[in-house]
Order: C-alpha cells, then sequence, then structure tokens
C-alpha cells in the first residue's frame, strides 16, 4: 500500500498547487490513497463545503483537519454528511464529526486517524489514550493505519510517533507549517516525520502575509492575516507500506518550490 | 567567507558527536568561522566551564546559548570571561554575559548575535528591537553578521529571518532540535534555516530518553529527564557568504546519523 | 451541615497557623467537617506524610491537594492509604490516589471532589465532564457534595460555579492564593467563591519570599524559592447547608492576619 | 489626597452603574480624583469615543485601559487627543497613546500611570523596568503616583505591589474581573489590592453570559461572547494618600450589587 499524504493546504495558492501537481504527484508515485491536510484550505482558515469539493477534485481522498476546524461556519452544514473528512478524534465528545475514517483501496482498506496535540495547544482530552482507544479500534479492521497528529511542540509530536511505533504504520505531524527533515522508519516500523509542512505561498511566513505577521510580532496591534499571493509550494510525504505487516518500508518528503522544481 | 554551524549540542552524545565529525567538516568544508549552539551541552541542560572547553577543544571558534544558559550554576563563574561564548542579548539588561561577539579570521571580522523568542517561551525583551539595535552596532564594524535566533515558534523565526533579510548574513533558527527542510538563501541575500536541528541521540525525543518523555506525557507525573545514550546524530548548517557584500551565497543543511553517514 | 474549609496551607507558618487557630475556629463556627487544601503545606510544595499527620492532629477531617500534589516524593508511599486526602480527580486515570472521598458526620455523609482548571495550567482531562461523573456518583449517596476547584483562571472557576449551580452544596476555588471578596449563594442554591485565598506568611507574594519573586520577575535568573518567615495568615470560608436540601444557605469568608485579627 | 477608583466597566451594564452611582459615590467618599478603568466599556471589548464621554460625563476625570485597547478600531482616531486616557505604558514603542497622564485638583498633581504584565499574557516589555523609568519621571512632579497594574497572575501583581511600595502612592489591580479581599497598606506605605474587580454584570462569567463562556469551556467550538443582561454590580477601591508624603494612609474597597446595597 502506497500513501500520498500533502501537508496543511493553505488557501487558494494551496489549492493551486494541488491542482497542478497531485495528478503528476500520483502519475509519478501512484499512491494507493492521496490524504489532504485541509485545516487552512479556505482564506487560510477552516474549510467550506466548496474548498472541500475543489480538494476531492484534484485527487484526495481523505481530507484531515486541525486546530482551524471549525474557522468557517460552514463546516458545520457538511462535516456529518463526509465520513471521509475526519477532525482531531480528541476534541470534546460532543463535537460533530469524528476524528477516524477507513478507505477502501484495491481489495484493502486503510484507517487514517487525525489527533491533536495539547503543548502550547488549547486543552482537550489526551491524544496518546485517544490514539489507543482508535488504534485498537482500527487495528480490529486493516493492518494499515495512518495518523496525522496535528501538534506545536516537537516534542510531544516525536512522543506520539515512539509512542504509536509498531503499532500503526505511520504518524506524520502537522501544524507548524515547516517541513522537518527527519522523515524516518522507526525501529519498530512506523513511518514518522515530525512535521510534514504546508502546501501554499512560497514567500510568506507560514502562507500569512509577512508584512502583517511582523507587524503584529512589532506591536502587538490588531493586524489582518491575508493569504500571500506569488510563488507557491507544495509540502508532502510519501510513505511505502508493507503489504503483509502493514509497516512502513519507506518515507519520504515532498517539497516543489522554485528552488525545487517538481521532475517526473 | 565560509561559516558552519552546527545545532544544539545534548550532554555526552553531543559532544562525542563533535569530537568525532567537527574535524572532517571542517576538512570537508573549510569553514573560516565554527559556531556550536551549547545550550544543552552539559547533561542536557546547560553549559559547565570544563564541557567549554571541550567543545573549544574539538574546534569551535564561538559558543552560543538559549534559554537553558542558566541551568549550570557553574556559568555564573566564567561567563563573564568568554567573549567567545553568548547568550540571548535580549535577557534583562542586568544578566551576566552578553548576547553579541567578534571574531577575527583571514583579515575579516564576523559578528555573531544571540537572539531569543518569545512565542510559548518566557517573557523577555522584544527581540525584533533588539536586533535592530545590535546590528546597528555590529553594521558599523563588518559586513558579516550571523544570528542564531533560539525560538520555539516556526511563524517568529521565520519573522526574524524575513525581518532581518538585507541586513545580516545569515538568520538561523534553533531550540525545537529537529532540523527543518527549508534551508535558503531569502530575496535580499539573507541565509535562513527555520531550525538547524540538534547534535546528540538519535534515538530519543529531543534527546532525551523516550520513556521518561512519554511519561510525563502520559501521567503528568514527576520525571526525571536523562540524555539518552545509543546510537547519536549531528545537525548543522554550512553557509557561504560573499566577501564584497556580506550576503549569503548558499545555505546547506548538514546531518549526520545512521542513516545518512557521513562521507568525506 | 456545617462546612469549614482552610485555604492552601504554605509551609510551617501555614501548618503554625492551623494549631494556632483551628481550634478557636472550630470553637466559633461548630463546624460538622473540617476540610483543609494541603497542597503547599510542606516547605511549600507538596506534602508528607509527617505534615500530614500534623494537618490532621491540628483538626482536618479531609485535605485536598492541587497541582503541587506529587512534588514531595514521600506521596507515592501513603496517598493510597489516605482515603481522606484527595488529589484532583481529573488527573490522568492510572495516577496513585483518588479524586472523591465520603465523610460521616452526625448519621450524614458529605462527599468531598477535588478537580483541576486547564486555563493556564498543565493540559489534564476536562474538568467538567469529570465533574458530571463524580457528582452523578456522589448524588447517589448523598446531598451534601462539596467541591475544591484549584484553577488559575478566574473565568474558569466562574463557570465551574455556574456549572454546579444547583447540583453541589458548595464550589470553592483555591490556587491563587489570594482571596476573592465574591464569597456567595448562587441562585440555584451552591455556595460559592472564586478563591479562598491561602494560609501561611502575611508579608511575603503567595507565601514565598518577596525579593526572591522579584529577582525572578526582574532577571528570569534561576532563583530559590522558601517560605517567608514572619508575619502570618489564615484564609478559609465557612459555609452552612441546609439538611434537607443540601444547599447551601450561606457562605462567608474567614481572613485572620495582623490587620483583621481574631475575635471569639 | 482622595483617590477613587473604579474598576474594569464591562459594557453598558457597566456604563448603567457608572451614571448610577458614581455622584452617590463622589458625595459619599468627597475624592479629588475619580478614575475609571475603561477597557472593556464599549459592548466588552475596547472603548469607543462615544463611550469615552460617556464615562467621562458620569465622572471619571482619568480612564485606564488594558489588554483591550486596541479592541475598537474608533481608538485609533482619538487615543491621541485624549491624554486623560492612558493605556499599558510598556506596550511597543511605536503605538499609539501614552501610559502616564497628569491630573491637576485642588494645587495639586496626581500622576498616574497604566502597566500590563506578562505571565499568562502577550509579551511586551518588563513592566517593572516600565516601571522605574515612570515613577522617576513622575516623582519629579509630585509626590501622589497612582498605578493602575493590567494583569492576570496574583504573583506578578503582588510582586508590583511590594515592588513599588515606598515609591509610589497606590497600586492597584485589574484584568481578572473579581475583587481580592486583600485590600492593605503596606508596610512602607504603598495602598495596595491584588484586582479591584469589575463592574458590570453581576450574574455573568466576568461580564460575559454564562451559558457561553459554558459552552466554549465544554467544546472548544466557536462562541459568541456577549455582555449579560440582568443584575448588575460595581467594583472599586478608595485610598486616602497623605498630603505630605503622598503615602496611602488606607485603602479601602468598594462594591454594590444586589447583595451588598449601597449606603450613603
Ligand atoms: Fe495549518
Ligand atoms: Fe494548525
Ligand atoms: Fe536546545
Ligand atoms: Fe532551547
Ligand atoms: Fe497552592
Ligand atoms: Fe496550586
Ligand atoms: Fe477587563
Ligand atoms: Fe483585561
Amino acid at each position: 500500500m502506497k500513501v500520498l499524504f500533502i501537508g496543511d493546504v493553505v488557501g487558494s495558492p494551496g489549492r493551486h498547487m494541488l491542482k497542478e501537481y497531485l495528478k503528476k504527484l500520483k502519475l509519478k508515485y501512484r499512491p494507493d490513497v492521496t490524504i489532504v491536510n485541509g485545516e487552512n484550505a479556505a482564506s487560510g482558515k477552516g474549510i467550506t463545503e466548496k474548498v472541500f469539493h475543489e480538494i476531492k477534485e484534484a485527487g484526495a481522498d481523505i481530507i484531515t483537519l486541525g486546530n482551524h476546524t471549525w474557522d468557517k461556519k460552514d463546516i458545520f452544514d457538511f462535516i456529518e454528511n463526509k465520513p471521509e473528512m475526519i477532525r482531531p478524534a480528541n476534541f470534546p465528545p460532543d463535537n460533530p464529526g469524528t476524528g477516524i475514517t477507513y478507505h477502501k483501496t484495491g481489495g484493502q482498506t486503510i484507517a487514517v486517524i487525525s489527533l491533536q496535540g495539547r503543548t502550547f495547544m488549547p486543552p482537550i482530552d489526551c491524544p496518546f489514550r485517544k490514539a489507543d482507544e482508535l488504534v485498537e479500534e482500527a487495528a480490529a479492521k486493516t493492518k494499515f493505519i495512518f495518523v496525522d497528529f496535528h501538534a506545536e511542540a516537537t516534542s510531544e509530536k516525536q512522543a506520539m510517533g515512539w509512542y504509536l511505533d509498531g503499532k500503526v504504520s505511520a504518524v506524520v505531524g502537522t501544524h507548524t507549517h515547516v517541513q522537518t527533515n527527519d522523515a524516518r522508519v522507526l525501529p519498530e516500523g512506523t513511518g514518522f516525520i515530525t512535521d510534514v509542512g504546508m502546501t501554499g505561498p512560497y514567500d510568506g511566513i507560514l502562507g500569512v502575509e509577512k508584512e502583517a505577521v511582523l507587524h503584529r510580532f512589532l506591536t502587538n496591534l490588531p493586524t489582518r492575516f491575508e493569504v500571500t499571493k506569488g510563488r507557491e509550494q507544495l509540502n508532502g510525504v510519501f510513505v511505502t507500506l508493507n503489504k503483509q505487516s502493514g509497516q512502513a518500508e519507506s518515507i519520504r518528503s515532498l517539497m516543489i518550490n522554485d528552488d525545487q522544481p517538481f521532475f517526473d
């Protein structure tokens, strides 16, 4: 089983990169399933139904979310009808939506789980205990289990990788919007990267206009954050899983930008 | 001017990697100056005079520090006598030590500045305004200015890179202990990477035993954090600066570990 | 049913105030049960078995704890054998000890529950949902339910008061070490105060030597925090509960210090 | 010199309480100067020019602000023209407005200073060093110096009180919206209270509808916070200063609500 995962898509530049490169990446890597983190896909914050369909049409099978899940009111109208879109599973129990989904491909099933961290983030339920619960549920159905861990602190993300090493196929971090250079298969067979990075503007600060972010840091005054225009990038990872064991055989990071152009 | 920078050295595994590879890296890259972040060099927290000399003897010209600067009491006895060791310049004004140093090499002078971020970190003086002040001071003496920005949030680190783009030779982030995959020369000529990563254990969590970190995340109980034994890694960056302008011509990340062995 | 509650006892000055005034307060108010928050009772951080017995002998029936529960290693040896000492119930599930206890007095039973907040505090399980669970359990046994909510933010503490209004006899806040001037019976019959305050030094900063705390704020340098010597204070609340309904009939704050001496 | 200070005025209920009671309080206490914290005066967040005039007409001589200073865009149009309205002085240096003002009354001058804390709040300049600077400036002009320290943590607020003890007439805390029961004159003559509390709704959570705040705590979902309607309260302090020394002779907290009605 081969998995293509695309890091946080930011606004129209991010969606543009999906339209431009997702098909090419699929031709090159031939993934069995394509997962896209879409928490910033609608103007940098949240997702709308229109944007959901845009991402699906660009080639995503599964969409994961994160701390920006609820930023667009629209989502409350369609999240319950889209089982292929998941938000962090350890959000409070009455929250709309779900944090686990199953995708069938080529006679196989892959479980995709979304979890969110707590260090430097709002207090929610323990992601490690929630992982135990969902991994047990998923393991009863399939040996292919893929986890998007949306978290800020490198310590918490690496902790999740080691915690689930040998129990799931892969743990990929999202949220910091900067790809880390540490993709590897952990000793017990779990593919891991601290952060996949983001897909959107290449010359902003995490996708936002740098002037606005600097103004905020320098003055603390209220500042409107807009998605940057201009050059664009795509960040992702490609993971190959062993058919028999479900363990990761390889994980490699993907990056497309002006300095590192795409080659077929 | 060529600069070799080594990310946060963690405990004896980190120092061991310096002894093992710093000479080899120097033979390969021929840097004019070698800078090492040593904030975790003494058993994972802080630095002692003995460790200071160990790092110098391994080949460091300059040592930078960070939020762990004061973790070993020993430092108060020797920091004032070591101008080549700097702590974040935006610490409170009465703190011992200094945040800027000048190093002469081959008839040239390079200024090295240490700053610390504030997002998700203890409140200190504004790093951006302190940067203005020190860059002005340094620019009166040299066109080669190198900044170690010790910060947690990717947004604050990228903000500093863009803020100083064109004003300094390079801004390299430290503190998260995970190398990012975004080393690049910004449009106005400043070499930048969000985080250089760390030098020490390869199989722990940011250098610490993974069992202890997981115990803390799962139970919140008091847990003793020890530097992990076993396999080791080195993380760094190599930056080439234009002789005339002081601007970065190239920046590349360096990584040595079992999965990516060193080649001469 | 009459309840006397004493706010966070800090170090030997706090214990001294208990010995000096608990008997006098009991003679004056004739409580059916006396509850003491002891999270800072051993040298300002945590509790030891010796100190536990000291507090019991001074007149406490129940001891509650908070974020300093585990600060003295000693506690792991005796917490399981002291059902009358409780730590926040929403700590991770495998933590030693328990967060609810029942006390019999005059043919009646009172349940005492300890919970901890999350705003500006370490991430743990949701105190509101844990309250639901424990209040349901307790309500099956008694109509007298008393909650010590150990939390930092005034918003979270008032939220808990209103959340449990009509479901428990009283919600008293602890942790900020400063008594608030808002003791009242909420509309549905729950006695409430945002913070009971602390029992210990009168002239320090939350019980700690002011010179040390100021040194930390001004320099961020490592500073040893010692319990202040000198003048002392006691902070508490006295709550009367209706025999039939278990609802609070009155809640009044108690304060003893040099400016507000105790009168029989 | 007698000073009346009114805690954070929240929305129209807060302004209504000013109109209802400020004249009565003035008749009763005969203050030489009346200071009102107005950071929440316009619908709970920030202040507009219309509201500014409303508060002045109700009887305020000086208006202080806090972390909500910039919440209404309107403020940028008038803050520079209203020297009697101050925002925290340790905001970044280019921010509009100022953090110190002088008021003349009966042949005397009183300096009023606004500062903001950093613990659990956005990172800004050190309030203690900024206090040094402004107190030195003010002391050259008058012996009457009054400080509104807008801060979250009880430790930081008490630290400021002790830090300025003997250097200023009074330090009163604001921001947590709950009055503390610790008003006192510190040993060197500075009147102090950890928090004055707030002026506005009596039955909400810090002035906000309790249902909304509870919804947020329980679900983390986006929630619109509105100022509560219904019963109202006023919180303040009254401080008397020695004519010769400028030191506080007394400080007493004021509270008006249904449970503690106003008496002439
Ligand atoms: Fe994101
Ligand atoms: Fe995110
Ligand atoms: Fe470090
Ligand atoms: Fe660090
Ligand atoms: Fe305490
Ligand atoms: Fe506490
Ligand atoms: Fe306020
Ligand atoms: Fe405030």
